[in-house]
């Protein structure tokens, strides 16, 4: 009998922001697995580190780089693929041995998770179970209590990672936006939304569910966003 | 003193899939208020239901209707309006004698909820705190084992309610789709992901992380869908 990979959403930080199912799960597994940056505790590691059982055995993946080498970089796309692998044998190991893996995921794993690159690798040759976060745009929105999406409203995640045109283009075409992965591309965003009419509508959220947490109107964010940042900008509001 | 206003997203309907947060306070509240359509005890109150307190008040907001009125008729706006103001004149009424009253909402209360009609009305008046919940999305898409939305993926959430043209050109625009409110729609967004090629590539979720749950291949859905189902589309898979 092989084991099983349980992978959870941790949520967007606030530890009591995890489901009952999490918590549950987390508190019974042998061995939790998560992704961490060099020099860091991991942040969905501190976020489920109060229900992990004291004797639980850690497999801790510390990612090759962050920020540090662009993603279209050549060297980018060959070295992230080699530290999945990686991370997928080691699970591997004790999946192979039967032993239950619970990988760690902030926020929702499926959405934007890196989770989703060792479900592909591992999902074929052993049993999975996906337990859903709350994501971290939700945790955001509520932190900022800004009704998002209504009635027949699209919503539209945006990595700022798109070009600046299509940024334009896609902004003009929906109602509700979450722009995400801001970092560098804060000048971007503002010409974007400036250009639109949008900026004094939009909200910047830094670091949201958590203590740090700040909330600010669109023209007072800063030029460079950290990486847990994200901006929104509300939909129509139909039914008043 | 007045009383605070909590709005709890209660997640996509498995009882476990609220966060710790979500149990905590509604296992406290004193007033607990929900909706749900007549002749039903509502999807939110019975997903929480092992959390209220025995003791707890009940306050139940029977929608005045659901698909019997066309959105476009100007008489669903009309009652619509009088429905929510109803619900808020009831809810401040505890609010002003100092007791707190607890909305719940499935999935998250600011992604689609009617819940964020109320917060409108009430949120300067009282104090107000929103607790974020797992979407109904995120629940089907974690059931479905389907990775969704990948590195600089855009993800786009799209209501059939829209055109068959509109949703033509936003489904040729973006990467990641979530197709909801599909009802009555079914047959329109067949046609366009047919056209587009797409269809082989979606997956029908129809009651996601509830017992009832159903997952099959979008060739496969039914014609007519159920208000608790979605149609997923998932994004480019750029890190192999």
């Amino acid at each position: 009998m092989t084991g099983k990979l349980v992978i959870i959403g941790v949520g967007p930080g606030d530890p009591e922001l995890l489901t009952v199912k999490a918590a549950r799960h987390i508190a019974s597994a042998p061995i939790i697995a998560y992704f961490c940056a060099a020099n860091s505790a991991g942040r969905a590691y501190m976020t489920a580190k109060a229900y992990i059982a004291p004797d639980a055995h850690l497999l801790q993946f510390v990612y090759p780089f962050t920020t540090g080498v662009a993603v279209t970089d050549a060297r980018y796309m060959r070295e992230i693929r080699e530290f999945y692998d990686h991370c997928a044998r080691e699970m591997a190991v004790h999946l192979d041995e039967g032993r239950d893996v619970t990988l760690l995921c902030e926020g929702d794993p499926f959405l934007y998770g890196s989770a989703m690159y060792l479900h592909d690798r591992l999902s074929e040759r052993f049993e999975s179970e996906i337990v859903p976060g709350v994501t971290g745009m939700s945790g955001c929105w509520s932190a900022a209590r800004l009704p998002m999406v209504h009635g027949d409203d699209i919503l539209t995640v945006l990595p700022c990672t798109l070009s600046e045109a299509r940024l334009r283009q896609l902004t003009q075409a929906g109602d509700a936006f979450v722009f995400m992965k801001l970092g560098r591309n804060m000048p971007k965003l503002r010409r974007v939304l400036t250009a639109l009419g949008l900026a004094a509508s939009a909200i910047y959220v830094e670091h949201g569910s958590r203590p740090q947490q700040r909330i600010v109107p669109f023209p007072e964010a800063p030029e460079r966003a950290p990486y847990f940042s994200m901006v929104l900008l509300p939909g129509r509001k139909r039914v008043r």
